[in-house]
């Protein structure tokens, strides 16, 4: 099929010259064309199948970029972004100089928000409705959309409770679809699970009692409903919530059946919807899994084990643990904060708490990692997912900064496995008799070890352990970055001879190690796949400044500036910690 | 009067000995106890006058300890204390060694959870309760107090919500007097004050609708009453709410008047209420107020120029701003995240946005300064206070690690000023033409600078000053810490020629500034009053080993454990870095 409309729709002002009874066909068109892309390019799916009606009616109705329109988390911006000039260059989503995934301020005026992390928008398009005001400005638009797992989340009940003693002009457009990319949780969703379209909740409901204007639910497939609901509440003053009823995935039958499956489903045959099966039967375990399965192994054998996972029970694999135990593996809903705090709670009584949470969201949860556990010396284990660079998601969801927030927090134990067995043994250790909190990072994706099932083997805590004995210049690694540095030596074969020692504790430092690596070596690269700035590196620094170390030590990690989103390995050749770049650098320094 | 009733009291269990009818003299004894101490000892007051009744009633009727209780933020526990068996010791109340200001778990087993940050009391009192229902005790109570202020923050929004899917068996008790440090404010407290006593809010009200049982409102300083709703609560499973009508200062006339100047007073008349007057009219200004009265100087002459406080308007100074402009500064509760993101949303649109937060409590915006201010490279200013040691609040309230959280954070500005004028200047700074964030941080309490006014001078960023010029050992500072070096400097005299820079900028740094130091001195010592891992230390430690600096850098900073509550100059001689410690380590280096 010809997209005869949506060809011709390089602008919103474009969309805004049809009548509105071709906006049904563009939904259509703009569906068509979502899923072409993605089928083959891969990204986030049923996000953005879910508002495609929505999008267009939001960017036919108000006067964007001038109206301003902040996109929550920004999964679902696919439509948004083809319809505001990006239609022909979407196919480089995610891609390396390619757009990105997500809203982001300097890709398009019509991205007013940079989103990524959940739950920010109503506490942005607040500012900037409040900026308006300000100004004088009583015409201007604001406009958050927000899903339902998003409003549940803290910072967004923040923003509402701001909002609701102000007269600015916002509107929240509450995409309720009962997922986020599990399943949504929590009283707020069980609530709003009453709520059916064309019956409002009770006289003063939640969002009336936060002194919100309530209008809906509606039907947020059906465009002539959301235009009229647009026009009505645009004649409200003050702070507005339309709530609106969409089916995340819509318009293709297998993303509707199985939307945590298709949130990303990796390629699929556009025609039959099939995903297009990987193969993956011989390839090493995700991190991830090794995470959920030894969980799982473990909470088998103690059951003061328990599991903790905000809004992510699939993509921590805590799922495994909480389809065997449902009472003791527990998702919270997006509430990183609680999380952390809950954790701390059942560790007071006993409990073995492993609490799995993506490293660029524990960011969401530092002060209580700090005040809540650290403080009170008590011994939550966080297991820290995504670490690193994460790739095609980005600089909003890279876990880059969390070993230079985490190194200064006294008490706290932080380890980062090197693969997939010392992660399993790391979790083992954890579960035994630890007197203190524990941090275990690890990364996206998947190791390098396929026969990772160990028999469970308690490590040292604070030792770290030489991978390679050399004599010419040593490398220090931190993490499954190791397995860079590996190929880097192998690579170099016998013509210099480089230690590598795979130090697994950032944090009680093996400082015996390192003293002897001191006294052996002139020359040290420490590897991380962490900021620079505070990191690793900056931990040997300080014990080598100390020890009145005479030789010279380089850094590699990541460099003092947001990394945008690229495939993992381009990544890590862009900021010099590839095998490749490895090798580079100890070849230069040894010549 | 003798206290005959509470000096009979060592612990809850001689306080459930008593007949109901006695304990309204046990209110009076334990009112006048309090009063009695923090008139001489100073400390928190208001908060515990509103909660005699509360506290005692809690105690009489659960079987603490073995029943949890969680007291939120603690300012409110020090009845709590007084009957826990630490009455003898309360006069030693937030004084160096003595007991801390706030519940803390090893300081006693009726302290559950140590406290001193708003809003985690909810998720930690849900964990107790889990944890007990998973160990199948179904008779242990788990009791959170929390008040107003503190349950409109998204971390307690986050804990309800989670609550209200759960059975476990757990108390909220909401402790409403419309105020916390300052008064409450958002559409909840708006809400909260349509419920009067005996008055129930609508059927399915906001509680309610997150599936809690609700009970109340009830006079919180009626003893029956509150026992009669513990009874009545205590047969109803799962989560429960009673809401509680109290008053902050209750008992004393003047605290319940001026509620604000009560929260912690200082020193006064325990007959007549009055507080002693301080003698501070020839002292230096507080940094807080260089920066209240420098926002508000710049905001008359600029109108782009707004501010922001979670919750702090009075101690934070904003309120002379909102004073005079009360459109144009925001007080948004105990709402650190909303606050940041607000701000970052405001500046999207032209605004110059201070954004005052403690630095303790920063931590609790920790993603959103990364996520929506520097990843999108937004011009907020950031002005910290209460950074580096905070004094008797103690351990929960230092401001130690800001300097290492926010060093890693690329495009960030990080400004620390030695002095008022510095403080002033940076400010102005911040105005002219930034380009991006920016965060400006600064202690409690005073510098030493009377004379502060200085016309506005535009401050090079990333360039520091030499304050001494010296030839055998250089000592660079970074903040207020420079007059503890200064006076060092001073009292080595002439016996050492020792040079001291303020560097100013943590980020950027002034490396050319650094590099000529490099050259000149083989012996430097860097001061900072925040974490030595991490942060200006271990930046001065990455430059020098770049430059293959070959002479000795010591690092003073605050060791990596937690620091306890003490006189500042108390904290500052126990972690080294007083005038007569810096000097002790630059004679010791020298000699």
């Amino acid at each position: 099929m010809s997209r005869t409309l949506l060809s011709n729709i390089n602008s919103p002002k474009d969309l805004r010259q049809l009548n509105p009874d071709q906006l049904v066909r563009v939904a259509k068109e703009l569906r068509e064309f979502i899923i072409d892309v993605v089928s083959t390019k891969e990204g986030h799916l049923g996000a953005s199948l879910g508002v495609v009606e929505l999008t267009i009616a939001l960017h036919y109705y108000f006067d964007t970029p001038s109206d301003l329109l902040v996109w929550d988390v920004g999964h679902q911006a696919y439509g948004h972004k083809i319809l505001t000039g990006r239609r022909d260059i979407f196919e480089t989503n995610r891609k390396l100089n390619g757009i990105s995934g997500f809203p982001k301020r300097d890709e398009s005026p019509y991205d007013t928000f940079g989103v990524g992390h959940s739950s920010t928008s109503i506490s942005a398009a607040l500012g900037m409705a409040i900026s308006s005001q300000l100004k004088g400005d009583f015409d201007k638009q604001h406009i958050a959309v927000i899903g339902d797992a998003s409003i549940a989340s803290g910072m967004a009940f923040e923003g509402l409770n701001h909002a609701g003693v102000t007269k600015a002009n916002l509107l929240v457009v509450l995409n309720d679809n009962a997922i986020g990319i599990d399943p949504s949780v929590g009283a707020l969703k069980s609530y709003l699970t009453k709520a059916k379209i064309g019956k409002k909740p009770p006289n003063d409901n939640i969002i009336e009692a936060l002194n919100f204007h309530y209008e809906g639910p509606i039907d947020g497939h059906d465009l002539p409903e959301l235009l009229k609901a647009f026009e009505k509440l645009r004649a409200i003053k003050g702070p507005k919530l339309l709530h609106v009823i969409t089916k995340k995935g819509k318009g293709l039958k297998q993303a509707e059946e199985d939307q945590v499956k298709y949130h990303a489903p990796g390629k699929f045959d556009k025609t039959t919807g099939e995903v297009i099966p990987k193969n993956n039967q011989d390839l090493p375990p995700k991190f991830q899994d090794v995470f959920g399965l030894t969980v799982l192994e473990l909470a088998q054998n103690d059951e003061s084990i328990v599991g903790i996972t905000p809004a992510m029970p699939t993509g921590s694999s805590l799922k495994f643990m909480m389809e065997e135990f449902p009472d003791r593996a527990f998702d919270v809903g997006i509430a990183e904060q609680h999380a952390v705090t809950l954790a701390a709670g059942m560790a007071t009584q006993g409990h073995k708490v492993f609490c799995a949470i993506y490293s660029t969201f524990l960011q969401r949860a530092y002060d209580q990692v700090i005040h809540d556990v650290a403080l009170q010396n008590i011994p939550v284990i966080f297991c820290i997912d995504r670490a690193g660079l994460v790739g095609n998601d980005g600089a909003t969801h890279h876990g880059v900064f969390d070993l230079a927030f985490l190194r200064c927090i006294p008490n706290l134990i932080i380890a980062a496995p090197a693969d997939a067995i010392e992660l399993r043994q790391l979790l083992y250790t954890a579960t035994q008799d630890l007197q203190q909190p524990m941090a275990i990072r690890y990364p996206r994706g998947r190791g390098e070890i396929k026969d990772w099932k160990h028999p469970f083997k308690r490590l040292d805590v604070g030792r770290g352990r030489c991978l390679q004995e050399g004599s010419e210049l040593a490398v220090l690694s931190l993490g499954s970055i190791s397995s860079n540095v590996s190929n880097s030596i192998k690579a170099i074969g016998s013509k210099f001879s480089v230690a590598h020692y795979d130090m697994r504790f950032l944090k009680p430092l093996d400082e015996d190690l390192l003293k002897s690596v001191f006294k052996k070596f002139k020359h040290i690269i420490t590897v991380e796949d962490g900021t620079v700035k505070g990191g690793f590196g900056d931990a040997v620094l300080e014990l080598a400044q100390f020890e009145n170390y005479k030789g010279e030590i380089h850094k590699l990690g990541i460099p003092d500036r947001f990394i945008e989103h690229g495939d993992t390995d381009q990544l890590y050749e862009l900021v010099g910690i590839s095998s490749e770049k490895i090798r580079d650098k100890i070849i230069f320094i040894l010549t």
